[in-house]
C-alpha cells in the first residue's frame, strides 16, 4: 500500500539535503541537451521535460556526502549518470516498442525509432564526453563494468523473451545485471568521490546493488497492481511485451499444472486480447504473485538498510535508508 | 575507374607493414565478441565474420608506425575503434532499414531492430571499457570528441533527410562530422602514441579528415556507378532511403530548372518506384553528378597526401599516401 506520508518525507529530506545539487543537476543536463541540431535540442527538452524521478543523481549525491565528499564533481557525475539513464530509456522504449514513457508518448511514438535510436546514441556520447572530463580512472572504470553488464543484460533478456521462458534465477540476473548495477554504480562513484576506506567503498556499492533490485522487483510488481495514471504506463505492459517478470513467474510456480499450462500457452502467442492480459493478471494476483514479489523485494530493501551499517549515524544515511524503505513502498 | 593493380599494390604494403598487428586485431576483436549470451556471440560473429576492410584499424596502426611507435596499444586501440565502427554501422542499418551489409542480409534483417539495437549498445560499451583500461586522457578525449560529432551528425541527417533538402554545404558537414572525425581521430590516436611533435599530432589530424572527406565522397558516388555485386548493397540504396549525397546535389544544381524540379518532386514521394531510381540515376550520370562527386573526392585525397609532407619519406607515409589515391580509386 501506498504510503504518501514516506513520499513527502523522502521528499522534504532529500531536497534539505542535496536539493541545492540536484538543481544543479538540472541545469547541467539542460546544458548538455542544448545542441545546433534542432531534433537533439527538441528531442532532449522533451524528454529532460518528463520529470523522472532523477533516482540515479539522487543516490549518487547522497553516497558522495554520506562519504564525506563535499565539492562539484557529484553534480558533473549526477548529470553523467543521468544522461546515460536516459539514453538507456529511449532505447529500451524502442525495443520494447513501447507507446508511453511517463505517461506521455515516448520518444520512439513522437519522433520515430530513426531518430530515438539516433538522439539515444548522442546522449551516451555526451555522457562519456562529460565523463572524459572528470578524467577519474576508478570512475570510469565503475561506470564501464556497468554498462557492460547493462547491455549483456539486455541482449540476454531480450532471448529470455523470444525463447518464451524465464526462470526466477534468470530473472533476478537480468534485473541484477540491467537495473541494480547501474544504481549499485552510483553509489560507488558516490564513495569513490569521498575517498573513504575499501570496505566501506564496498558497503555502499553493495547498499545499491540490493536497493536496485528491490526497485526493480517492485516496479515489476506495480505493472500488475498500479493505478495507470500514476504509473504513467499501460498496466500489463511487460506481459504484453513478453517480459516475465517476478509476479507472473512466481505465479505459474503456484498454479495448478493445468491452469499454468494454459497461461503458457497464452503467453506463446504474438498478441494478447485486453481480456486475455486481464485473465493472466487476475490469475498472478488470485496465486499472490504480486505479493511474493513483494516480500522479496522487502528482503532486498533490508538487506540495503543494513549495508548502511558501517557507516556512523546521520541525516544522509538515514535518508539512504528511507530510499530503502520507499522504493518498496510506492504506488508509481 | 577502378585499378585492381593498386588495390594489390596496396594490400601487399599494409600486410607487410601491420599486417601482423591487423592480425592480432582480429584476434582480440573475437576476444571481445566472446560472451556467455548466446545472442551476442552469434551477431557478434557474423558481424565480426563480414570481412570489412578494417580502414579504421589500419590507419590507426599505420599512423602509429609513422610516428615512431612500437608496442602493444595499437593493436589494443585498433580494437577499440573497430567495435565503435561496428556499433555504429549495426545502428545506422536500423535507422535506415538497410536490408543488405557487405553482401549479406544485415543485423537487423536477420535478428531484428530490438537485438540489433541492444547488441550495437553492447559493442559501445565493450569499447569504451578496453579505452577505459587503456586509460590515456588525449585517446579518450579524441574518441570523446569524435563520437560526440559523429552523433550529432547523425541526428542532423536524419533531419535534413526529413526536410528533403539538403545542401552541398549541409552534406559537408554531415560527412565531416560523421565519417571524417572518426577516420581523422583514429590517425589522431596513432599519432598521440608515437609521442610527436604537436604540429605533426595536427597533420596526421588533418591526413584523417581530408581522407575522411573523399573516402565518404567516394563511397557516396559508388551508389550511383558501381557494380552491385562487388559494392555488398544495392545500387541506389542511399537514394532509396532518402539520403541525398553529393552526385545528386551536384545533378540538382546542374540541371534544367524543369528537371530539377520533377526530381524534387520524386523525392519527395514516400517510395520509388525502381523506373524512377533508375530515371533519377540516369539524369545524375547525364549531368555529370558523379564525375563532379569525384573530382571533389580527388581534391580532397590530394590535400591529405600534402598533409603527409612534414613527415620524413617512409613505407609507412608512402602507404598511408596511397591510401588516399585508393579510397578515390576503387569500385567497392
Amino acid at each position: 500500500m501506498p504510503t504518501p506520508t514516506l513520499e513527502r518525507l523522502l521528499k522534504e529530506r532529500v531536497s534539505a539535503l542535496v536539493g541545492e545539487e540536484l538543481a544543479a543537476v538540472e541545469e547541467e543536463i539542460g546544458q548538455q541537451l542544448d545542441s545546433p541540431v534542432g531534433l537533439i535540442q527538441e528531442m532532449g527538452e522533451y524528454i529532460a521535460g518528463a520529470g523522472g524521478k532523477r533516482l540515479r543523481p539522487m543516490l549518487l549525491l547522497l553516497a558522495a556526502r554520506v562519504s564525506g565528499y563535499r565539492g562539484p564533481r557529484s553534480v558533473r557525475l549526477g548529470c553523467v549518470v543521468e544522461l546515460l539513464h536516459t539514453a538507456t530509456l529511449i532505447h529500451d522504449d524502442v525495443v520494447d516498442e513501447a507507446p508511453l514513457r511517463r505517461g506521455r508518448p515516448s520518444a520512439n511514438a513522437r519522433w520515430g525509432d530513426d531518430a530515438s535510436v539516433l538522439v539515444g546514441d548522442h546522449l551516451y556520447s555526451k555522457s562519456f564526453a562529460m565523463l572524459v572530463r572528470d578524467n577519474d580512472r576508478s570512475v570510469m572504470e565503475t561506470l564501464a563494468r556497468a554498462t557492460v553488464s547493462m547491455t549483456e543484460a539486455e541482449v540476454f533478456q531480450l532471448e529470455r523473451k523470444r525463447s518464451g521462458v524465464t526462470t526466477e534465477a534468470e530473472y533476478l540476473r537480468i534485473i541484477t545485471q540491467k537495473t541494480a548495477s547501474f544504481i549499485s554504480a552510483c553509489c560507488r562513484i558516490g564513495a569513490l568521490l569521498g575517498g573513504i576506506a575499501p570496505p566501506l567503498v564496498e558497503a555502499l556499492t553493495r547498499y545499491g546493488l540490493a536497493l536496485g533490485v528491490a526497485f526493480q522487483i517492485s516496479d515489476d510488481a506495480l505493472d500488475f497492481s498500479a493505478d495507470q495514471d500514476r504509473l504513467g504506463k499501460a498496466i500489463g505492459s511487460d506481459l504484453r511485451e513478453g517480459k516475465r517478470t517476478l509476479p507472473l513467474i512466481a505465479m505459474l510456480e503456484r498454479a495448478a499444472v493445468a491452469e499454468a499450462e494454459e497461461v503458457r500457452a497464452l503467453l506463446r502467442r504474438r498478441a494478447l486480447a485486453a481480456s486475455e492480459l486481464e485473465e493472466i493478471r487476475r490469475l498472478v494476483i488470485a496465486h499472490d504473485g504480486v505479493e511474493y514479489a513483494r516480500a522479496r523485494a522487502a528482503e532486498y530493501a533490508q538487506a540495503a538498510k543494513q549495508d548502511l551499517e558501517p557507516f556512523p549515524p546521520s541525516d544522509e544515511r538515514a535518508t539512504l535508508a528511507l530510499i530503502a524503505d520507499f522504493v518498496v513502498d510506492r504506488d508509481r
